[in-house]
C-alpha cells in the first residue's frame, strides 16, 4: 500500500494490534487440491489459539478462515496488518511464531512463505 | 502498530493490496449469540465476491471466515491491512464499499463499525 493510501486510513482506531487468520479447510484424503487440514493444520491451530490465550495476548485476534488458496503450501496462516504468511509444520514452529513475531515483533524468516498470484 | 514495528515488516512482499475477510458463521434462528448468517450475511458476501471478480480486482483477496466476534454488530467484514471493519446491510452497501474503499482508497464512514475489546 502506498504511503498516500495508508495515510487515508491512518486515523482508523484498531481493534487489534495483530489479527491472525488460519485456514481450517479440510478436504478428504486423496482430494486433488489437498488442504491445510489434510496437511495437519488442526493440532497446530489448536496450539496457536491455546498459546495466545495462555499468554493473555488480548490485543491479538485469532480467526478461523476458509480456504486461503495455495493449498499445497499449507498449513497456511496470515498475520495482519503486516501481511506475513507462515506455513508452520510443527508445534515448535507455532511457539516460535508466537514468541518471535507476535510477542517479539520480528519475522520468523524460516517459516515465511512468499506467495505470488 | 508503531512506526518502529511497522518498519520491521516493511520489506515483506505483499500477496494482496487488500485482503477482505467476511464472516460466514450461521447459527440457528433464536440462538442467543445471533450470527452474521442469521442477519443476512450470505447474499451480501455472494454479491461482494461476484463484484470483486467482475471488476477483476486481482490484487484483492477475499476469504470466508469463521466467527469474528461481536456477533450482534453483524454482518461483519474486515479489510486489511487497514483494519477497517464494516457492517453492510444491503447490496448497495456492498457496492459502495467496493467502489469507495476497495477501488477508491477512501473510507465509507457510514458503514464503519468501531469495535472495542
Amino acid at each position: 500500500m502506498s504511503t498516500e493510501t495508508a495515510t487515508a486510513f491512518a486515523d482508523v482506531p484498531q481493534l487489534y494490534k495483530r489479527h491472525i487468520f488460519a485456514c481450517y479447510t479440510q478436504r478428504p484424503p486423496g482430494h486433488p487440491r489437498g488442504s491445510c487440514g489434510a496437511q495437519g493444520a488442526q493440532p497446530l491451530w489448536d496450539r496457536l489459539s491455546r498459546k495466545l490465550e495462555a499468554e493473555r495476548l488480548a490485543d491479538v485476534g485469532f480467526t478461523a478462515s476458509g480456504c486461503l488458496g495455495f493449498c499445497r503450501a499449507g498449513p497456511l496462516m496470515v498475520v495482519y496488518p503486516e501481511g506475513v504468511w507462515y506455513a508452520p509444520k510443527t508445534p515448535e514452529d507455532i511457539d516460535e511464531i508466537v514468541e518471535t513475531h507476535i510477542k517479539g515483533d520480528a519475522l520468523v524468516d524460516r517459516l515465511v512463505v512468499v506467495l505470488t498470484r
